[in-house]
């Protein structure tokens, strides 16, 4: 099973791929979508729907899984990413893959043992489960890889 | 100049198109878009862009207009609110639309005179205004047409 995990953002959204074959993982590709300041808001959502309807095609991934979005401090924010999520979410359908949200809770828990692991912690984790020779440069592209591991052992215990 | 206004949301979007010449104003086709209730959130989001690109390109709108978000009472709604605005966005730049977004205060008070007027008097205004036979039946349609019809007036203004 190939997973696609996306850390929703509106300037910068991270993504990872990785395979799941029995109980083993290993990474595809990760890394980080920035989208242009100088455009309208309209314009970068184009530039993030493009961005991961390409790296679906690229990679053929089985499934997409995101982090569910928490009310933050910053409620201009919170809409803007929710729309950049939203674009994350339509590139999903038209590619045909089927869809699971974790909450950061339950993707720090299934990646750390614990749900109130901090972002240190989570990038140790991904870097070490991944067998990675160093960890991913930017938190965001962590942060998907790790809810593509939380869907990958989910999806693992469901079959089981 | 021929306006597109978007009520934006995810179960219901209400869009509203006019034609404004000199000060004139006349409506072109308003109406919801209803998303299956059946479906996943991601085919939902997928029915929404579809119907709206399907919009664009029947009747040509020169520019788009929404309704800014204002976080309300239930998160969650306000989150598939969001996501729902993403993908209108991003039709609106795929079809090389330019955008313009108004808070529901800033509509009221160019409608009817009153930033707090409630959405009778909205309605009625705006089947007033564009000499409607009756008030359009859904009250996402009249918002729609609302945002329509502010965009339409201070574009006027900005160019005198």
């Amino acid at each position: 099973m190939r997973v696609l995990g996306v850390d929703p953002g509106f300037g910068r959204v991270g993504y990872g791929v990785l395979d799941r074959r029995g109980g083993g993982l290993s990474p595809v590709v990760y890394g980080l979508i920035q989208t242009d300041q100088s455009l309208t808001a309209p314009e970068r959502l184009r530039q993030i729907h493009e961005s991961v309807t390409r790296l679906m095609k690229e990679h053929s991934p089985d499934c997409l899984a995101t982090e569910r979005l928490i009310f933050a401090a910053n409620r201009k924010t919170a809409f803007a990413v929710a729309r950049g999520l939203g674009v994350v979410l339509l590139a999903g359908a038209e590619a045909g893959l089927p869809w699971t949200e974790y909450t950061p809770a339950e993707v720090k828990m299934t990646v750390t043992g614990s749900g109130s692991a901090d972002k240190q912690q989570v990038q140790f984790m991904v870097t070490r489960l991944l067998g990675l020779a160093a960890p991913p440069k930017s938190a965001d592209a962590s942060d998907a890889l790790a809810v593509a591991i939380c869907h990958a052992h989910c999806e693992r215990v469901r079959s089981l």
